[in-house]
């Protein structure tokens, strides 16, 4: 690996305390020639899942050799295990709590290992901040490529999973949950045109009941619809969206809980 | 143009979702050697006019040489163009919806393409994220020199302006609208020293009404004024601002709306 | 020292105005070769305490030689110093208001000049951005190397100094204020292992009292208790804090104001 490998972090710190800024220090300390990249330090504290669907949706977009490191990590500090993962050419360290289940999930021929290097890790290890303390200074030994990937720990095959956010499927319906909103208010679901097409939604003509309100229009642009109105579009990530043109869809489909909603699609 | 170029990204995305790390991860597999910045993803929602002002405020204080790629982009998917502009030395990739015209109207040199290079964008382009897979990959190409900025499409002269912002200037009285509130609370406004020369009010001398209050202070440094009190000042954009001394003029004065806000200058 | 120097950024501007962006261009343009890391622009408006404790907790990860620059300054364009010191083989930048001071407090072998280098700085400076017009290119001329720290300005000892926080100390009792809630809700305060050792407090057998509640569970990992339990411990960064396994201690314990939020600590 080059000196010019890619470190990528991503957390769910925010950025009004030191913690992101400690992991950096410890990063440029051992790897001074490592481009540091922030994904982004803005997931919903300790919102695993929201993590996993981040790095399936961006991941990918960075060249081989990548070096994410992932920190939402509510278990810091108990038995859990630390992963690390070499998927498509790109290697993930992270919690093992289901925030890479995802991508794992996707790839056969991923390797993943438990991480059991103390040799690594910087001379006292707190309970309660791993990030500073053991995913800082690995990261950057794989970046620099001082370590390698194999000698990280023993493979393990039995890494925690996720609930279940797949759609269900029958003749003619698909009813799922919504994942999250985005920063503009749109809706993203886990329904992907693969879903639609295994049953024969016609996505022209199919009606989506959200929160006790119908949608039967789908589009490719927002402005096929009038402003303030809503639509469903397959979104960029390839997952079924629903959006309001020019508008807030949480705030026009009053959502008070955007991730216990709903949502049903019937063929028309 | 060198393989140090800066790459300076500013967009409306927020830092929760992939997208701003889906483009940093486009832009780093295409360039790998370009200098990254982030100008903001903080632009509030589609707010056309505020990045406008942002890059009028900030990006000349960059080298010569610098891609500016904002992606403020309600119209994603439409028909609207992608303007290419260079201006003063730098380089400046965005829609066609009035980001750039507050900049194009102080440089009567500046050259604009609009940008129709296929060739240029990922494999596939989606309807609603052409920052991952337009702008991202043309700002990658025009920050490693890949391709020449008047390659990019036809020259053009008709882009899409924003309403008017500027005061109105009467004998003895200036009357304009609040743009916005900073970070701090301060209310920034069109307002400029040459408009107080145009109509010799002298700032020393005159009564600043907004929100149904007036502030006859003008200072030019907060603790002019006692803590607590409202002060009209030139701000470091060559605005007049009004602020508080270590306190917040949108609480202060009571602002419910601050683009609603009307400003109103009389000479004493 | 060599041209990948580090500068690193702290504030209290917020990312939604152009003042980060800003200072960033005139560092680039003038410290081409400088490696520009943000440790953190979220530093509560004017909170000068909250920033003394952000670099105390995470300043010396980084290496030496690294520049660090921070403006938190609500007196900026008043007769306040800037100050510059070398601690420990780094540079800290900063107004002469406390932000410094609890750095200095720990090392008495710190120097410390107070700026006056206006060759330095912008031609034209502003009365109200400092960042821009003097921290940003004095701290890109120390990080690149042009200027010698000792050169920047007379020695001075008189720098301004925080109110005090540090804890009262009694036999068997130790009273103190919260400094602040962090991102997920725990509280920091500045009560360390020493003062408990001092009064030999044992972690394990002590009531601490906070909020009109009563706590005397100590663990080292949150899982220690029930999920939405409160339980003190050592925080990351030496301090005691008080966490609700799974939750958000602010909200448990219903803190309406934290920093104006007493602790006590009794030993059993």
């Amino acid at each position: 690996m080059s000196t010019k490998a890619i470190l990528a972090l991503l957390t769910d710190f925010g950025n009004a305390d030191p913690y992101v800024a400690a992991m950096k220090g410890v990063i440029l300390a051992r790897a001074p020639q490592v481009r540091l990249i922030e994904l982004s330090h803005e997931i919903p504290p300790q919102n695993v899942l929201r993590a996993a669907l981040f790095l399936e949706d961006s991941a990918f977009c960075f060249p081989a050799g990548t070096v994410h490191v992932a920190v939402i990590d509510p278990g810091v500090g108990t038995a859990r295990r630390i992963l690390a993962a070499r998927i498509r050419e790109q290697i993930f360290l992270a919690p093992d709590n289901g925030l890479l289940a995802t991508l794992l999930r996707h790839d056969s021929e991923a390797e993943v290992v438990s991480v059991e290097r103390p040799d690594l890790y910087l001379p006292v290890v707190s309970s309660t901040f791993h990030g500073r303390d053991i995913f800082a200074p690995v990261g950057a030994a794989l970046a620099t490529g001082k370590v390698d990937f194999v000698t990280l720990g023993p493979l393990v095959t039995d890494w925690v999973t996720l609930p279940e956010i797949d759609p269900v499927i029958e003749a003619g319906r698909i009813t799922g949950r919504v994942l999250y909103a985005d920063h503009f208010g749109n809706l993203v679901t886990p329904i992907r045109r693969r879903h639609l097409e295994a049953v024969e939604i016609d996505p022209t003509a199919m009606r989506v009941r959200i929160a006790g309100q119908s949608i039967t229009c789908f589009c490719s642009t927002f402005d096929e619809v009038k402003a303030g109105q809503p639509c469903a579009y397959i979104g960029s990530a390839g997952r079924l969206e629903i959006a309001v043109n020019q508008g807030n869809a949480v705030e026009k489909l009053g959502l008070v809980d955007v991730s216990a909603g709903q949502i049903e699609i019937i063929a028309l």
